[in-house]
This record gives structure tokens, sequence and C-alpha cells, in this order.
């Protein structure tokens, strides 16, 4: 390694506190992208996050979009014969909190606390997702340009202010900004490590369709008792629709939902069972003692390798105290749909479009609004980046990096690769017990302090293999 | 008739104006019985009522009960030598107004407005269910009073403050008070009329039994994609349990739920022929084009001699603006079942939780609430009281009163039938297209003046009569 790396990883354990304050202060900006009422707390953590970066060094600005703006970074002027150039991606805004009523503390105001089995955490909306994450290189990049003056490696920095909400703006971002974004390698730092100990390299992610349905019956609420029998309602046709998306084995009953998509390879299933996941373990986590999902395939294969048809939230009728005896006009659910490699979104988003309409009565009436929708992708591990990333974590970490899948989604990924034809390096120090877009999410002290550690590792490998 | 009626009428015509004061009033009261939130506003809706029976001048006053007080009031001491001795029933509680941005002007705020084919109405949520309906016989009753200083008859006044959230303390208070109230006959003022210009006689009424369901999947809201597969979603349960409560000819699939029940005869169904009933209207009113219940029977039969189980509320997930990618931990759905005689409640309450729980999944936790059960009622015509009643009404509004079913209930009427033998008559002003329960309820102007002036009719020909 170059002389420089001891300096930095010594920079960063001495700076622990100042970094722990700015995660506090930006954490403490209610940046919850998919409900307009916090429009301007987006916009206050995307200038936060301009600020943060021009402090540490980087020509940083906003670039607006018509949802929040996305900041974009550069380490000095592009210098094409600087090689490598790499992108580090990560996202400000955050999901909604509530339930509040479950929260221990307010969710935007951060505190620590320990808990067992992971000593301190920060408890925060965001404290893991995404702010933490990001926050990890942003201290990797700060202790390098403070104890070196420059990076040994060119970097642009792009952090996005609508992941949380399907990233609606992305495709126009990258029509128009492409060409100042696209570099050799985006390095994207939102998933979770394999356990608190045990670092890892996420190498394929499900894509994803979101979608709400509303259903109209009666032109207007009706009393259950005057008109119960006759009166179309709402609520009757919604579960029957929604029932009807699965069948007894779990699978999704849309119509052409598992073509294209190829069954896990004998080769990929050994290497999921070397994992030792414990889904028994996982499960009991949650308060559960078997899978719920499609028959046929373990709980890692579930989550990693096969597609899913969520009900995300439903509504209808009076939710108050007590009882009302109401038959309501309307009824609707939010449901989101994990894609797999062979998935295309738009073919998922009309047949279930199409399956919805063609159960709704005839006085039914339905709408159907599609808020997202994002490929899956895989990407082969046989590559000198992965290989770079895989030996900087094995040295923080004492222990070879898991190469996992990941569960959910992060548009920009597919995105980058599509559009861009751009690589990516997924990185993240989350942990499954974290509890994001949930009450109470938290961030491990250690990952935030050994995810700086191992960013400045993995920028000092990259330097000298690619 | 007695030379007193015609006063009385005169009377009841020229304080129209200080009728509908009293009237506004009593709606300017939220007293929502389901809400805990309104227990203050409950108890001055009663003491109103103490005040303006006071007032009238009846010996009027609160009897606590473990929810809302019953106001009760007597026409002085109880002359048992003096027949016949006459009950009447009204509630002075309302169903809670949401959604409240539906509404044309405040829930609380009564006005008058004119309405296409019903002129006049009066605009509140109360304004028919009930608070309308028992102010046209405190209205029959102050003429009465004022103009003969005595009533033809002896009538009690019971007004409860339970009805809109199932009379839950009526057992206890029949078991305490049935004594002072029981009477000779019942008259119950919180139906409709066959039309605005036809009165009607309601002969049948559905019982009621009420529930709630809440499921629990996971022991906290999940990351849809971190989760999504293995993870039980609680609305996913809820769907495929709610769905399979009827099968595809709209009957319900709980078993027993048929049993006991007694088609309709073929002179009841001429019965009903006979009245003409335009269910095509009755649909396109409500802005449906046909009936979405049990195949195999008529509109009007499907809503007064066929029972039901519907879906008044259903909650779960996120329902906030935009999308929100998770696995709730909880869902959970109201639902009431109307019953006809035969049914009972209990049974129908225990086969309904036995067919829910046996559907719930080995993970899926499951509460299961009973708020309401109240069995149907059917009485005779051939009584000599149904004659006065249709006597006093057709010479109100010139034409004979329908002898009707009524789809929804009264949870009273079948406490004082079972457990005071008392017979029930059932006389009300009310309209279908009066939007109760629903925003914007109203109470036709007609409705109030000439169902007070057929109160009038009624006191009268029943003093002749029994």
């Amino acid at each position: 390694m170059t002389g420089h790396l001891p300096a930095v990883l010594k920079a960063l354990d001495s700076s622990r506190d100042a970094a722990l304050k700015r995660l506090f202060e930006v954490l403490r900006i209610p940046s919850i992208s998919t409900d307009p009422a916090y429009k301007q707390s987006c916009k206050a953590a995307a200038e936060w996050c301009v600020n943060t970066l021009r402090e540490i060094g980087f020509d940083a600005g906003l670039r607006e979009t018509a949802g929040h703006p996305m900041v974009v970074a550069h380490d000095g002027p592009r210098n094409i014969g600087r090689k490598p150039h790499v992108l580090l991606y990560g996202h400000y805004d955050v999901q909604p909190p509530d339930p509040l009523d479950l929260w221990v503390s307010p969710p935007f105001e951060p505190r620590l606390r320990v808990e067992p089995g992971n000593g301190e955490v920060v408890l925060a909306r965001g404290a893991e997702d995404s702010k933490g994450q990001f926050s990890t290189f942003l201290e990797a990049l700060r202790a390098w340009k403070q104890v070196v003056g420059e990076l040994p490696i060119q970097i642009t920095v792009l952090l996005e202010g609508e992941e949380e909400c399907g990233s609606p703006s992305l495709p126009d971002f990258l029509t128009q900004y492409g060409k100042e974004i696209s570099c050799d390698l985006a390095l994207i730092c939102d998933t979770v490590q394999w356990d608190k100990d045990t670092p890892g390299i996420t190498l394929s992610m499900r894509g994803i369709v979101g979608a709400e349905v509303v259903l109209t019956g009666p032109n207007r609420d009706l009393h259950s008792g005057q008109y119960g029998g006759p009166a179309l309602n709402p609520i009757h046709s919604l579960v029957h629709i929604l029932s009807s998306l699965h069948d007894s084995e779990g699978r999704v009953t849309v119509p052409g939902f598992y073509d294209h998509i190829s069954e896990p390879s004998s080769d990929r299933r050994q290497q999921l069972k070397a994992l030792h996941f414990d889904s028994a373990a996982f499960l009991s986590d949650i308060g559960l003692s078997q899978s719920a999902g499609e028959k046929g395939y373990s709980a890692l294969e579930q989550l990693w390798m096969r597609p899913t048809c969520e009900f995300n939230g439903i509504t209808g009728g009076y939710q108050g105290v007590g009882s009302k005896t109401v038959i309501p006009s309307k009824a609707s659910a939010k449901l989101t749909c994990r894609l797999v490699p062979g998935q295309d979104p738009d073919e998922i988003v009309a047949s279930l479009e199409r399956f919805i309409r063609s159960r709704a009565p005839r006085d039914c009436g339905v709408e159907f609004r599609v808020n997202q929708r994002h490929r899956a992708f895989a990407f082969d591990h046989n590559t000198p980046h992965v290989a770079a990333a895989a030996k900087a974590l094995q040295e923080e970490w004492g222990r070879p990096a898991a190469l996992m899948g990941a569960g959910g989604s992060v548009p920009i990924v597919a995105s980058l690769n599509q559009k861009l034809g751009m690589n990516c390096l997924l990185v993240g120090f989350g942990l499954d017990d974290s509890r994001i877009h949930s009450p109470n999410e938290k961030y491990n002290l250690t990952s935030f302090y050994k995810g700086a550690r191992s960013w400045a590792r993995i920028i000092d490998q990259l330097a000298r293999i690619m």
C-alpha cells in the first residue's frame, strides 16, 4: 500500500467525535422525499451536502430536477489523463418515520444508545439508510484530502434526493448530466454487510415496480343497513382482487410474471449454501417461525433471486375508534413487485394492470397509478475492482467479504449500467437488524467508523490495481 | 277524532320556526357516541333532551349507564288505570361525520338549503338520524300539552345515547329500569318513509353482529426489499381471509350462516312486488347499475329479508402520500353482518370467529373483537295499533302507508320485545336519499313538519282504539 494509508486511517480514528457531530447535523433534517410537505427539508439536506463537500475540498453544487435536486461534486477539474475516475453514489433522502408512536425518541433528533449485540448505535430516521452510509465515504474523502492534500484516484460524488420514492427524476438527470458524472466505475454505499463482523460486496439486486390501486364503488359512503346487500362494496372488490394475486404455493398469478426468469444455477445455489445463512434466526428476529414465501426456494433464494408482489398499504372505510356501519365509496392499496434479472418492468406493469382491471366488477371504477419501475441487475464477480474491494475489506475486517445478493432496489445501479454502461460496486455497512424503513432505525457505530476506514482502504486499493 | 286534534295541528303549523330553532340547537352538539373523545358532548346532548322534555311538561331525568346516559321522561306520575301507556323511543347520539372534507358545510353547524326534488332540507350530522326524527314526536307532545294541557294517552319517553355504537349499555339498563319504562306499546321513530310523499310503517328489521379483526405478522414494520419473500405480510393474510367470506354467488361462506332462515313466503314476495320498488333508480342514485348482492333475490329482498357480511373498514401499512416499501406488522378490518329472523347472533359470532381463525397462517396473530350483536325481528301487521297508525298516516299524507321492512338495525326493538315482551311500532319520516352515516346528511323539512303532525294524529288514534 502507499505510504499514505496509515496516516489517513489514523486521521479517521482521531476525528471520530467530529465525524459523529457531522452525521447528527444531517440526521436532524427531515428530508422525506415522498411527501411534498417536506420539499424544503429535502432542499436543506441537499445544501448541507454541498457545503460539506466544499469544506472537504470538492467543487460541489446542486443540479435541479423536476423533483428534489441532485448533489454533484468533483475533486477539481475533470482530468481524463488521470485514471481511474470513480463515481461515489449515495442518497440524502429518507423514508417517512411513521408510525411515530413506536419511536423511543423523536426520529429526527438523533441520539446514541447501547444495544445488546450491537454496542453503541445511532438512533434516527436515516441513521443507516442512507445518511450514515454516505457519511462513511465523505469521512474517508475528508481524511485523504486532509492528510495527503489530494486523492490517489479521481473521484466524483453524486448524492440523490429521491431514492426512497423511486428516483422519478433520475432518467432525465442522466440524459442531461450523464456525460458529467460518467466514470470508469461507480461505488455505491447503500447496502448491508453479511453480519456485524463480516463485510460484504453486493453483486445483484432486485428491481422494483410500484403501483397504487384505487377502487370506487358507490358515489358516496353508504349506510350498511340501508344499502347492504345490493350495494357494491369496494373493499370487497379490493380484497377479492388482491387475494387472487398469489396462489396457494406463494407464487404470483399475474400472467407472464415468471417468463424470462432463469432458475438459480447449481453453482450459485452452492455459493449460497456456503454462506450458511441462518434462516431460522433471520425469521425469529422478526417474530416469525416459517418462511411465508414462494414454495421450493430457500429464504435466501426468495430474498435475492425470486420476485415478489407485496402489499405495502391498504385503506378504506372507517378506521377510527369503535365501529361505523358504512359501505365506503372508495378503497385503495399500495403494492410493489420486486423484480429479478429477466423481468421487464414495463411488461410487468402492463400485465399487472390488465390483471387487476379484468377482475373489477362492472360498476367498480379502477384507478391504477404506477409510481416506480426499475430493472434488477446482477454483476460478474470476476473483475479487478471486486478483487480490490475484497482485499481492502479483508484487511480492515480481518475476514473475507461475502459475495452477496440483495432483495432491495437501488434504482441508480440499473440506470448507470444501462444508460452509461458503467460497472458498479456495492459496498455498504448496514445490518439486517437496523430497522430501516421502520421505527427506531439505527446504525452501528462500528459500521460508521470501520466503514469510513474501509473506504479509505478501497480508494487506496483501486489506485494500485486499476 | 276528538275535538282537540285540529287545534293541536294548528299549533304545530304556527310554531314551525320555533321548532326548527330547537332542532338546530341539538344538532349543534357533536354527540358522537362511538368515539370516547366526545363523551362530554354526548352528556350535553342528553341534558338538552332532559331540559326540553321538562319544558314540555314531562318529569325528565338522566339514568346513568356504563356508557352514555339514558334520558327517561314521564308525563306525570305512572297511572296504571290510565290506558294505554305508550313508550316513545329515539336516540340522541350520532355517527362520526368523517370524511370531513366531503361536507359542503361543517357537520355540526346546521343550515337550510334547497335540494331538487326534496325542497328545503336541514343539512347536518344527525339532521335525520336521529335528532330530526325524535324531534317530530317531541314537537307533537309539546303541541298536545300546550293546547290541551294533557295527553290523551299515557306516555313515557326514552332517548338513548349509544344507538350508533351498538347499544352496549342497553341490556343492563333494561334489567335495572325495565319496570320503569315497560309499557303496552313502544313507538319508535328511527326509520324511513316509503318515499317523500308516501308514509311507511316498518314491521321487520335486520339484526346485526359487528366485529373487528386485527392480524399481526412480523413483530415490526419491515423493509419490503430486505424481507420481501420470506416475511409474512398481514395485509396478504387479511385479504385472503376476507375474500373467502363470500362465494361467486354473493353468498356468505361462513358455515351455518343461512341455517334456520326461512325463504320469503310467496305472499310476502307478492306484497313486495306490489310496492313496485324501482331498483334501477335505487342503484343509479348511488352510482351503480346492477345489484352486487346475493344472486336469486330482488334488491328489496336482499335489503329486507337476506343477511349480509359487509366490510366497513380496512387498514394496514403505509397510507400517506406517495409510496413506502414496507411490510407492515399489523393489518385490520371492521366488519358487520346484518341478520334476519332465525339467525342467532351468538352462533353467527362464534362461527365467524372460527372461520377467520382457521384461515390465519401459523405465524399470524389474530385478535377478534365483537362490538355489537342484536337479533332481527318481524312483527305481525294484523294488530289494532298498526291499523291506528295506518289510519293516522293516511289522513296526514293522503295516501295509504306502505307496510315495509328495513335493512338497518334498531337494537332497542329486539330488546324491548324479548326482554319486556313489548310490541313495537316503527314509524319514521327519513328518506333513502338522506345520506345518513355519510357526508351532507339531510332531513326534509316536509318530513320534520308533517312528521310532527303525523305523531299528533297517531296519539289521537291510539287514544280511541286501544
